[in-house]
């Protein structure tokens, strides 16, 4: 766990939010180096925030194997990762933040297979949930096995959702917060361990856009009851002007709290709280992939192939600080 | 990290608070077993809170090696640990929870040599401060480069502080507790990253019972005016009765906040808190004791020799589920 001379060369696959993210965060992080962007775009139309920045092709990335000490997938987990990770983990060492919990056991073994095979090592679903929030989750309840997790979401802008918004008919744009019901955060802050249900942890927030003509209640009514997205919440909707989207609702706050709460006695109740605070979204999920990649290269670098989680990483992996250091300095 | 079929079988090392609650975290974990307790006071004389566990000298603590897969030493960083540590470490996988910052580089030193030296694996310096704190410390340092780390405790009670207040002249007895200044609390949560002096982090305010006759002023004055304990704090001094003192002060709550605030774009704040709040700082530091056992085996057992820290442990080593687990149930 010294920290080497040479830089960790990453690069950039997929260059939208996340990439940009990814971009300014190894800009951040001295013991690295960016070796470009690739895009299955014409780079030549690309823009990146450093225009020193080189930008390639998706075709030529394989022959710039060896160049590249770790790759960050900054694609979309329905339709991207499923098919990159898995192809690229052959020949690459790589970091991908695939969210759809529900299927991540499924690509888990695509990539090891992968992995496993080209001898490379592949960390999936970087971020924060899943991520930072999934470390906490499984801490908290290892730490209190006497107890119950509790996560909230937000306030934040729910991409899922402002396109569920988006796709009704009469909406000319749109935006959804979800926001966490603050008695149920104290209440679960108070070590109480309540049962809440979907309703009572979280309410959704929509500001909407009418297209010229447009039923304002009845396009309420078709968000309110939307099923699933919208049914079992308390959803309230704001009609606005396309100035006002603009202006107001272009930025990508998110965040939210993994809660632990737990007996170690009958007496003593303890309460562990984790919580993010993000005014971007992408660049704190971005900031997360960088500090995975350097944990990746030293997995790499001792031998340790395959595919690895958040859960397989020692903390003292994502610091460029040696192990003396953090010693002295942090523990 | 699959999980053992085995339950692992682990022992205390020294009974007071510490010991009390490793003996009640144990039994909250189904894959651990206590084989035993070991105390330098005749075994006779002591009542652990299971009637049935046994109780053992210390002396024969060597005999016993074979039967004891992890060692949880409870003793004081101050005279028990560095002496323990280093001799036990040469036959046993241990876990201890010395807290003299300053002094941990050394104490790592003298229990590596010895546990390279028995093929054993040691792991110091567990609880929550050092601990869990020193792994947000570490994380967010890494995930937000460009940041400034906050750390404070509180509310708790301090026993060094409560300590010092009982070695005053006058004092019968007494407790102190430190508590974060909530100014400077929402400052840093806010993203700014003020610079905060001592006595802008923390207060500290103290119960004290006088002995008959003292001077009351005299004490005051000496306690807020103690170098180093008090004089750089904003201290209030409240005088109380034994009886209340013991009825309203004997608890050992404690917790407080890891807070990182950095910034991953001109534009963008990103702020990651921690908190405990603790009903019982001794059973909370004794579950992660505990939990930091499960790890030491899994490493012990992997041929991962020599001292290890919180900073060299991967998240799913701590938990009794299975990476598979992990992975489908709380990724």
């Amino acid at each position: 766990m010294a920290s080497t001379s040479s830089p960790i060369r990453v690069a950039i696959v997929g260059y939208g939010n996340l990439g940009r993210g990814v971009e300014a965060a190894v800009a951040k992080n001295p013991d690295m180096q960016l070796k470009g962007i690739y895009t299955r775009r014409d780079p030549s139309q690309l823009q990146p925030l450093n225009a020193d920045t080189p930008v390639h092709s998706m075709d030529v990335l394989l022959s710039h194997k060896g160049q590249v000490d770790v790759l960050i997938l900054c694609g979309g987990s329905k339709d991207d990762l499923p098919r990159q990770a898995p192809e690229l983990a052959a020949h690459f060492n790589l970091v991908d933040s695939f969210d759809t919990h529900a299927r991540i056991p499924e690509h888990f073994a695509n990539v090891d297979k992968a992995a496993q095979g080209g001898q490379c090592t592949a960390l999936i679903s970087a971020g924060w949930d899943p991520g930072m929030f999934s470390i906490n989750r499984v801490l908290g309840e290892a730490l209190l096995p006497d107890g119950a997790t509790y996560t909230f979401w937000g306030k934040g802008l729910s991409q899922g959702h402002s396109d569920a918004i988006r796709r009704v008919e009469g909406v000319a744009g749109g935006v959804q917060y979800t926001i966490p019901v603050e008695e149920a955060v104290n209440k679960v802050r108070s070590g109480v361990r309540p049962e809440l249900s979907t309703r009572e942890k979280h309410q959704r927030e929509c500001h909407v856009v009418l297209k010229d003509g447009a039923d304002a209640e009845a396009v309420r009514k078709t968000i309110v009851e939307m099923p699933h997205y919208f049914d079992q919440y308390d959803t309230t909707v704001h009609f606005i002007s396309a100035e006002e989207l603009a202006r107001d609702h272009s930025a990508m706050p998110h965040g939210g709290f993994v809660i632990r709460s737990g007996n170690t006695s009958a007496e003593n109740k303890q309460v562990i709280e984790y919580r993010l605070q993000l005014d971007s979204n992408p660049e704190f999920t971005s900031s997360v992939l960088v500090a995975y990649a350097r944990a990746v290269h030293r997995l790499a670098q001792a031998g340790q192939h395959g595919c690895k989680t958040v859960f397989d990483v020692a903390p003292g992996l994502l610091s460029p600080k040696s192990a003396e250091q953090l010693r002295a300095e942090l523990l």
